[in-house]
Protein backbone atom coordinates (compact mmCIF):
# COMPACT_ATOMS: atom_id res chain seq x y z
CA UNK A 1 0.00 0.00 0.00
CA UNK A 2 1.31 3.08 -1.04
CA UNK A 3 2.66 5.25 2.00
CA UNK A 4 3.57 8.79 0.72
CA UNK A 5 0.10 10.54 -1.13
CA UNK A 6 0.03 13.44 -2.98
CA UNK A 7 -2.55 15.90 -3.87
CA UNK A 8 -2.51 18.46 -6.54
CA UNK A 9 -5.90 20.59 -6.98
CA UNK A 10 -7.27 23.32 -8.47
CA UNK A 11 -8.62 25.92 -6.80
CA UNK A 12 -12.08 25.28 -5.68
CA UNK A 13 -12.32 21.95 -6.76
CA UNK A 14 -12.06 20.46 -3.03
CA UNK A 15 -8.65 18.87 -3.27
CA UNK A 16 -7.87 20.14 0.27
CA UNK A 17 -11.23 18.58 1.79
CA UNK A 18 -10.44 15.27 -0.40
CA UNK A 19 -6.71 14.91 0.76
CA UNK A 20 -7.87 15.52 4.30
CA UNK A 21 -10.32 13.19 4.27
CA UNK A 22 -8.23 10.63 2.62
CA UNK A 23 -5.47 11.08 5.43
CA UNK A 24 -8.24 10.47 8.12
CA UNK A 25 -9.95 7.47 6.07
CA UNK A 26 -6.21 5.92 5.90
CA UNK A 27 -4.51 7.40 9.02
CA UNK A 28 -2.16 8.93 7.90
CA UNK A 29 -0.66 12.40 8.92
CA UNK A 30 -1.96 15.37 6.65
CA UNK A 31 0.13 18.11 5.72
CA UNK A 32 -0.09 21.46 4.29
CA UNK A 33 0.15 25.00 6.53
CA UNK A 34 2.27 22.85 8.25
CA UNK A 35 4.95 22.69 5.97
CA UNK A 36 5.52 26.33 5.27
CA UNK A 37 6.28 26.43 9.18
CA UNK A 38 8.49 23.97 8.77
CA UNK A 39 10.01 25.40 5.88
CA UNK A 40 10.20 28.92 7.48
CA UNK A 41 12.33 27.27 10.34
CA UNK A 42 14.42 25.95 8.56
CA UNK A 43 15.43 28.88 6.10
CA UNK A 44 14.92 31.43 8.65
CA UNK A 45 12.43 33.47 6.20
CA UNK A 46 9.12 34.06 7.56
CA UNK A 47 6.04 32.31 7.54
CA UNK A 48 4.22 34.82 6.21
CA UNK A 49 6.79 35.64 4.08
CA UNK A 50 6.72 31.89 3.00
CA UNK A 51 3.15 31.77 1.99
CA UNK A 52 3.17 34.74 -0.40
CA UNK A 53 6.14 33.68 -2.38
CA UNK A 54 5.56 30.15 -2.78
CA UNK A 55 2.58 30.60 -5.02
CA UNK A 56 3.91 33.66 -7.47
CA UNK A 57 7.66 33.88 -9.13
CA UNK A 58 8.89 37.00 -6.99
CA UNK A 59 10.79 40.40 -8.97
CA UNK A 60 13.95 38.59 -7.85
CA UNK A 61 13.28 35.47 -9.86
CA UNK A 62 12.13 37.35 -13.25
CA UNK A 63 14.82 39.13 -12.40
CA UNK A 64 17.62 36.07 -12.45
CA UNK A 65 15.69 34.37 -15.43
CA UNK A 66 16.29 37.81 -17.37
CA UNK A 67 19.75 37.54 -16.01
CA UNK A 68 20.19 33.50 -17.32
CA UNK A 69 20.89 33.02 -13.84
CA UNK A 70 22.59 29.80 -13.09
CA UNK A 71 20.34 28.93 -10.16
CA UNK A 72 16.87 28.34 -12.30
CA UNK A 73 15.65 25.35 -11.45
CA UNK A 74 15.44 25.17 -7.96
CA UNK A 75 13.94 21.65 -7.59
CA UNK A 76 17.62 20.32 -9.03
CA UNK A 77 19.83 22.79 -6.57
CA UNK A 78 20.14 21.22 -2.98
CA UNK A 79 21.50 24.35 -0.76
CA UNK A 80 21.78 22.89 2.74
CA UNK A 81 19.50 23.90 5.34
CA UNK A 82 20.56 27.25 6.74
CA UNK A 83 20.23 30.88 7.00
CA UNK A 84 19.03 32.85 3.75
CA UNK A 85 21.94 32.78 0.83
CA UNK A 86 22.68 36.28 -0.27
CA UNK A 87 23.21 35.34 -3.81
CA UNK A 88 20.10 32.42 -4.83
CA UNK A 89 16.97 34.30 -4.83
CA UNK A 90 14.36 33.88 -2.62
CA UNK A 91 11.96 32.40 -4.86
CA UNK A 92 14.47 29.73 -5.09
CA UNK A 93 15.12 29.63 -1.07
CA UNK A 94 11.48 29.52 -0.24
CA UNK A 95 11.48 26.56 -2.76
CA UNK A 96 14.54 24.79 -1.39
CA UNK A 97 13.18 25.14 2.41
CA UNK A 98 9.99 23.77 1.23
CA UNK A 99 11.57 20.72 -0.49
CA UNK A 100 13.57 19.81 2.54
CA UNK A 101 10.44 20.27 4.60
CA UNK A 102 8.62 17.96 1.94
CA UNK A 103 11.28 15.01 2.22
CA UNK A 104 11.68 15.57 5.84
CA UNK A 105 8.16 14.85 6.44
CA UNK A 106 8.07 12.15 4.10
CA UNK A 107 10.74 10.12 5.59
CA UNK A 108 9.29 10.02 8.80
CA UNK A 109 5.41 8.50 8.83
CA UNK A 110 2.94 7.43 5.74
CA UNK A 111 0.98 10.61 4.76
CA UNK A 112 -0.78 12.65 2.07
CA UNK A 113 1.04 16.17 1.55
CA UNK A 114 -1.47 18.94 -0.60
CA UNK A 115 0.47 20.90 -3.75
CA UNK A 116 4.14 22.72 -3.04
CA UNK A 117 5.30 20.48 -6.09
CA UNK A 118 5.44 17.46 -4.20
CA UNK A 119 4.82 14.81 -6.26
CA UNK A 120 7.78 16.03 -8.36
CA UNK A 121 10.02 16.83 -5.38
CA UNK A 122 9.34 13.28 -4.25
CA UNK A 123 9.73 11.23 -7.47
CA UNK A 124 12.97 12.70 -7.89
CA UNK A 125 14.74 12.76 -4.61
CA UNK A 126 17.20 10.03 -3.56
CA UNK A 127 16.17 9.35 -0.10
CA UNK A 128 12.54 8.18 -1.16
CA UNK A 129 11.01 5.09 -2.70
CA UNK A 130 8.96 6.28 -6.24
CA UNK A 131 7.37 3.10 -5.45
CA UNK A 132 6.08 4.70 -2.20
CA UNK A 133 4.59 7.99 -4.12
CA UNK A 134 0.91 8.17 -5.70
CA UNK A 135 0.29 11.39 -7.37
CA UNK A 136 -3.26 12.58 -7.71
CA UNK A 137 -4.83 15.51 -9.21
CA UNK A 138 -7.98 16.86 -8.92
CA UNK A 139 -10.09 18.83 -10.73
CA UNK A 140 -13.40 20.38 -11.74
CA UNK A 141 -15.30 22.54 -13.97
CA UNK A 142 -15.31 26.14 -13.62
CA UNK A 143 -18.92 26.92 -13.09
CA UNK A 144 -18.79 23.84 -10.12
CA UNK A 145 -15.28 25.44 -8.62
CA UNK A 146 -17.39 29.18 -8.57
CA UNK A 147 -20.22 27.74 -6.74
CA UNK A 148 -17.85 25.96 -3.85
CA UNK A 149 -15.04 28.85 -3.66
CA UNK A 150 -18.60 31.27 -2.78
CA UNK A 151 -20.34 29.03 -0.84
CA UNK A 152 -17.45 28.26 1.20
CA UNK A 153 -16.37 31.82 1.76
CA UNK A 154 -12.89 31.58 -0.25
CA UNK A 155 -13.60 34.27 -2.80
CA UNK A 156 -15.65 37.11 -3.01
CA UNK A 157 -18.42 36.79 -5.71
CA UNK A 158 -17.40 39.92 -8.13
CA UNK A 159 -15.27 38.48 -10.23
CA UNK A 160 -14.83 35.25 -8.86
CA UNK A 161 -14.74 32.99 -12.10
CA UNK A 162 -11.61 35.44 -13.40
CA UNK A 163 -9.98 35.34 -9.34
CA UNK A 164 -10.26 31.33 -9.58
CA UNK A 165 -8.62 31.27 -13.13
CA UNK A 166 -5.83 33.52 -12.19
CA UNK A 167 -5.24 31.52 -8.72
CA UNK A 168 -4.77 28.37 -10.98
CA UNK A 169 -2.60 30.27 -13.60
CA UNK A 170 -0.63 31.29 -10.56
CA UNK A 171 0.02 27.44 -9.48
CA UNK A 172 0.38 25.98 -12.70
CA UNK A 173 2.99 29.24 -13.35
CA UNK A 174 4.98 27.62 -9.76
CA UNK A 175 5.16 24.50 -10.61
CA UNK A 176 5.99 24.64 -14.29
CA UNK A 177 9.24 26.36 -13.26
CA UNK A 178 10.51 24.94 -10.38
CA UNK A 179 9.91 21.43 -11.90
CA UNK A 180 10.31 21.66 -15.53
CA UNK A 181 7.33 20.09 -16.11
CA UNK A 182 3.46 20.53 -16.70
CA UNK A 183 0.62 21.20 -13.62
CA UNK A 184 -2.30 19.05 -14.45
CA UNK A 185 -0.56 16.76 -17.32
CA UNK A 186 -0.99 12.90 -16.75
CA UNK A 187 1.92 12.20 -16.59
CA UNK A 188 2.79 13.79 -13.37
CA UNK A 189 -0.01 11.79 -11.93
CA UNK A 190 -1.26 8.11 -11.38
CA UNK A 191 -5.08 9.21 -11.20
CA UNK A 192 -6.55 12.44 -12.23
CA UNK A 193 -10.44 12.84 -10.97
CA UNK A 194 -13.02 15.91 -12.16
CA UNK A 195 -14.11 16.03 -8.19
CA UNK A 196 -17.77 17.20 -9.53
CA UNK A 197 -18.28 13.54 -10.44
CA UNK A 198 -18.72 12.06 -7.29
CA UNK A 199 -18.75 14.97 -4.95
CA UNK A 200 -16.04 15.40 -2.19
CA UNK A 201 -17.07 13.10 0.26
CA UNK A 202 -17.71 10.13 -2.41
CA UNK A 203 -14.55 10.75 -4.28
CA UNK A 204 -12.72 11.00 -0.87
CA UNK A 205 -14.12 7.27 -0.48
CA UNK A 206 -13.00 6.23 -3.45
CA UNK A 207 -9.83 7.34 -3.42
CA UNK A 208 -9.31 5.47 -0.20
CA UNK A 209 -10.38 2.20 -1.43
CA UNK A 210 -8.04 2.93 -4.70
CA UNK A 211 -5.09 3.49 -2.27
CA UNK A 212 -5.61 0.50 -0.21
CA UNK A 213 -5.17 -1.82 -3.02
CA UNK A 214 -2.63 -0.25 -4.17
CA UNK A 215 1.00 -2.69 -3.81
CA UNK B 1 -25.90 6.07 -13.03
CA UNK B 2 -23.55 7.11 -16.29
CA UNK B 3 -25.76 5.38 -18.86
CA UNK B 4 -22.97 5.85 -21.90
CA UNK B 5 -19.26 5.54 -20.75
CA UNK B 6 -16.12 6.28 -23.23
CA UNK B 7 -13.08 4.89 -22.87
CA UNK B 8 -9.90 6.73 -24.55
CA UNK B 9 -6.65 5.26 -24.12
CA UNK B 10 -3.13 5.26 -25.30
CA UNK B 11 -1.60 1.98 -26.76
CA UNK B 12 -0.84 -0.80 -24.75
CA UNK B 13 -2.17 0.80 -21.61
CA UNK B 14 -5.01 -2.30 -21.47
CA UNK B 15 -7.60 0.62 -21.78
CA UNK B 16 -9.40 -1.93 -24.36
CA UNK B 17 -9.57 -5.02 -21.69
CA UNK B 18 -10.73 -2.33 -18.90
CA UNK B 19 -13.79 -1.21 -21.16
CA UNK B 20 -14.79 -5.08 -21.38
CA UNK B 21 -14.54 -5.46 -18.16
CA UNK B 22 -16.32 -2.66 -17.27
CA UNK B 23 -19.13 -3.50 -19.81
CA UNK B 24 -19.44 -6.82 -18.52
CA UNK B 25 -19.59 -5.94 -14.36
CA UNK B 26 -22.33 -3.35 -15.51
CA UNK B 27 -23.95 -5.19 -17.98
CA UNK B 28 -23.41 -2.31 -20.45
CA UNK B 29 -23.07 -3.14 -24.13
CA UNK B 30 -19.53 -3.05 -25.64
CA UNK B 31 -18.41 -1.19 -28.73
CA UNK B 32 -14.99 -0.89 -30.80
CA UNK B 33 -14.59 -2.26 -34.39
CA UNK B 34 -18.09 -2.94 -34.06
CA UNK B 35 -19.04 0.75 -34.60
CA UNK B 36 -16.14 0.33 -37.81
CA UNK B 37 -18.94 -2.32 -39.92
CA UNK B 38 -21.99 -0.08 -38.99
CA UNK B 39 -20.08 3.03 -39.99
CA UNK B 40 -19.03 0.71 -43.27
CA UNK B 41 -22.60 0.28 -44.08
CA UNK B 42 -23.99 3.87 -43.67
CA UNK B 43 -21.32 5.39 -45.46
CA UNK B 44 -20.59 2.80 -48.32
CA UNK B 45 -17.03 2.62 -47.49
CA UNK B 46 -15.57 -0.48 -47.02
CA UNK B 47 -14.52 -1.98 -43.19
CA UNK B 48 -11.01 -2.45 -44.28
CA UNK B 49 -10.88 1.19 -45.73
CA UNK B 50 -12.56 2.79 -42.75
CA UNK B 51 -10.17 1.17 -40.39
CA UNK B 52 -6.90 2.06 -42.05
CA UNK B 53 -8.71 6.01 -42.27
CA UNK B 54 -10.06 6.54 -38.73
CA UNK B 55 -6.77 6.75 -37.00
CA UNK B 56 -4.47 8.50 -40.08
CA UNK B 57 -4.93 11.80 -41.61
CA UNK B 58 -5.38 10.70 -45.07
CA UNK B 59 -3.65 13.34 -47.96
CA UNK B 60 -6.84 14.09 -49.04
CA UNK B 61 -7.78 15.44 -45.39
CA UNK B 62 -4.03 17.26 -45.77
CA UNK B 63 -4.58 18.28 -49.10
CA UNK B 64 -7.81 19.93 -48.17
CA UNK B 65 -6.10 21.86 -45.20
CA UNK B 66 -3.52 22.93 -47.46
CA UNK B 67 -5.89 24.51 -49.49
CA UNK B 68 -7.95 26.14 -46.85
CA UNK B 69 -10.97 23.95 -47.01
CA UNK B 70 -14.17 24.40 -45.41
CA UNK B 71 -14.16 21.07 -44.82
CA UNK B 72 -12.34 21.38 -42.04
CA UNK B 73 -13.70 20.04 -38.42
CA UNK B 74 -15.47 17.22 -39.66
CA UNK B 75 -16.84 16.88 -35.76
CA UNK B 76 -19.22 20.18 -36.57
CA UNK B 77 -20.15 19.26 -40.56
CA UNK B 78 -23.47 16.89 -39.93
CA UNK B 79 -23.52 15.09 -43.68
CA UNK B 80 -26.85 13.45 -44.24
CA UNK B 81 -26.29 9.46 -44.41
CA UNK B 82 -25.71 7.81 -47.61
CA UNK B 83 -23.27 7.16 -50.08
CA UNK B 84 -19.72 8.99 -51.18
CA UNK B 85 -19.53 12.26 -51.12
CA UNK B 86 -17.45 13.33 -53.96
CA UNK B 87 -16.57 16.65 -52.47
CA UNK B 88 -15.96 16.00 -48.79
CA UNK B 89 -12.52 14.60 -47.70
CA UNK B 90 -12.65 10.64 -47.36
CA UNK B 91 -11.14 11.29 -43.51
CA UNK B 92 -14.21 13.53 -43.04
CA UNK B 93 -16.24 10.98 -44.58
CA UNK B 94 -15.24 8.36 -42.19
CA UNK B 95 -15.62 10.67 -39.26
CA UNK B 96 -18.80 11.47 -40.13
CA UNK B 97 -20.14 8.05 -40.59
CA UNK B 98 -18.41 7.04 -37.51
CA UNK B 99 -20.05 9.74 -35.62
CA UNK B 100 -23.38 8.93 -36.55
CA UNK B 101 -22.98 5.55 -35.49
CA UNK B 102 -21.78 6.31 -32.01
CA UNK B 103 -24.69 8.36 -31.54
CA UNK B 104 -27.11 5.80 -33.02
CA UNK B 105 -25.42 3.10 -30.36
CA UNK B 106 -25.51 5.56 -27.37
CA UNK B 107 -29.03 6.63 -27.92
CA UNK B 108 -29.74 2.37 -27.86
CA UNK B 109 -29.26 1.86 -24.79
CA UNK B 110 -26.46 1.55 -22.15
CA UNK B 111 -22.61 1.08 -23.41
CA UNK B 112 -19.28 1.23 -23.23
CA UNK B 113 -17.41 3.23 -26.71
CA UNK B 114 -13.78 2.70 -26.73
CA UNK B 115 -11.87 5.05 -28.59
CA UNK B 116 -13.04 7.04 -31.73
CA UNK B 117 -13.14 10.40 -30.65
CA UNK B 118 -17.04 9.29 -28.82
CA UNK B 119 -16.17 11.57 -25.96
CA UNK B 120 -16.05 14.65 -27.63
CA UNK B 121 -19.11 13.55 -30.23
CA UNK B 122 -21.53 12.54 -27.04
CA UNK B 123 -20.15 15.89 -25.32
CA UNK B 124 -21.34 17.96 -28.53
CA UNK B 125 -24.24 16.21 -29.57
CA UNK B 126 -27.88 16.88 -29.38
CA UNK B 127 -29.15 13.76 -29.35
CA UNK B 128 -27.47 12.54 -25.94
CA UNK B 129 -27.95 14.34 -22.70
CA UNK B 130 -24.06 15.21 -21.54
CA UNK B 131 -25.08 14.28 -17.95
CA UNK B 132 -25.16 10.70 -19.72
CA UNK B 133 -21.95 10.34 -20.39
CA UNK B 134 -18.83 9.58 -18.48
CA UNK B 135 -15.50 10.07 -20.17
CA UNK B 136 -12.56 8.28 -19.34
CA UNK B 137 -8.79 8.24 -20.18
CA UNK B 138 -6.25 4.92 -19.55
CA UNK B 139 -2.90 5.78 -19.76
CA UNK B 140 0.75 3.60 -18.14
CA UNK B 141 4.48 4.08 -18.15
CA UNK B 142 5.91 3.71 -21.05
CA UNK B 143 8.20 0.66 -20.59
CA UNK B 144 4.77 -0.99 -19.11
CA UNK B 145 3.08 -0.24 -22.30
CA UNK B 146 6.11 -1.93 -23.93
CA UNK B 147 5.98 -4.76 -21.94
CA UNK B 148 1.99 -5.60 -22.11
CA UNK B 149 2.54 -4.74 -26.15
CA UNK B 150 4.84 -7.64 -26.19
CA UNK B 151 3.02 -10.23 -23.69
CA UNK B 152 0.28 -9.93 -25.98
CA UNK B 153 1.85 -10.13 -28.95
CA UNK B 154 0.39 -6.53 -30.49
CA UNK B 155 3.76 -5.42 -31.61
CA UNK B 156 7.43 -6.47 -33.02
CA UNK B 157 9.69 -6.51 -30.18
CA UNK B 158 12.22 -4.67 -32.66
CA UNK B 159 11.47 -0.69 -32.30
CA UNK B 160 8.35 -1.58 -29.45
CA UNK B 161 9.02 1.69 -28.04
CA UNK B 162 8.74 3.70 -31.23
CA UNK B 163 6.25 1.96 -33.03
CA UNK B 164 4.21 2.61 -29.15
CA UNK B 165 4.79 6.45 -29.27
CA UNK B 166 4.25 6.07 -32.94
CA UNK B 167 0.70 4.69 -32.79
CA UNK B 168 -0.17 7.54 -29.81
CA UNK B 169 1.36 10.00 -31.77
CA UNK B 170 -1.41 9.11 -34.98
CA UNK B 171 -4.26 8.66 -32.12
CA UNK B 172 -3.22 12.13 -30.68
CA UNK B 173 -3.41 13.84 -34.39
CA UNK B 174 -6.63 12.53 -35.48
CA UNK B 175 -8.26 13.51 -32.47
CA UNK B 176 -6.81 17.03 -32.22
CA UNK B 177 -7.32 17.53 -35.32
CA UNK B 178 -11.72 16.37 -35.48
CA UNK B 179 -12.13 18.02 -32.06
CA UNK B 180 -10.23 21.02 -31.73
CA UNK B 181 -9.26 19.48 -28.39
CA UNK B 182 -6.56 18.02 -27.02
CA UNK B 183 -6.49 13.86 -26.84
CA UNK B 184 -5.19 13.05 -23.16
CA UNK B 185 -6.01 16.47 -21.53
CA UNK B 186 -7.85 16.39 -18.51
CA UNK B 187 -10.76 18.78 -18.85
CA UNK B 188 -11.82 16.43 -22.07
CA UNK B 189 -12.26 13.07 -19.49
CA UNK B 190 -13.51 13.17 -15.77
CA UNK B 191 -11.51 10.48 -14.70
CA UNK B 192 -7.91 9.63 -16.03
CA UNK B 193 -5.85 6.59 -14.20
CA UNK B 194 -2.55 4.90 -14.68
CA UNK B 195 -3.53 1.58 -15.02
CA UNK B 196 -0.31 0.27 -13.77
CA UNK B 197 -1.16 1.78 -10.33
CA UNK B 198 -3.20 -1.43 -9.65
CA UNK B 199 -3.51 -3.41 -12.78
CA UNK B 200 -6.09 -4.06 -15.55
CA UNK B 201 -8.36 -6.35 -13.25
CA UNK B 202 -8.54 -4.18 -10.40
CA UNK B 203 -9.07 -1.59 -12.48
CA UNK B 204 -11.91 -2.57 -14.06
CA UNK B 205 -13.24 -3.54 -10.75
CA UNK B 206 -12.73 0.22 -9.34
CA UNK B 207 -13.62 2.00 -12.40
CA UNK B 208 -17.05 -0.15 -12.03
CA UNK B 209 -17.49 0.88 -8.55
CA UNK B 210 -16.81 4.49 -9.20
CA UNK B 211 -19.36 4.34 -12.31
CA UNK B 212 -22.08 2.60 -9.90
CA UNK B 213 -21.80 5.11 -7.85
CA UNK B 214 -22.48 8.44 -10.13
CA UNK B 215 -25.80 9.83 -10.51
Amino acid sequence: MKKIITISREFGSGGRTIGQKVAEALGYKFYDKEIIDMSAKDSGLSPDFIAKTEQSISSSWLYSLLLGSSYIGGGNSNIPAGTQNPILPLADQVFNAQRRAIIQLAQKEPCVIVGRCADYILKHCEEINANDVLNIFIYAPIEDKVKRSIELKKIETTDAKKEILQIDKRRSNHYNTFTESTWGDRKNYDLLINSSLLGVDETSVMLSEIIKHTK
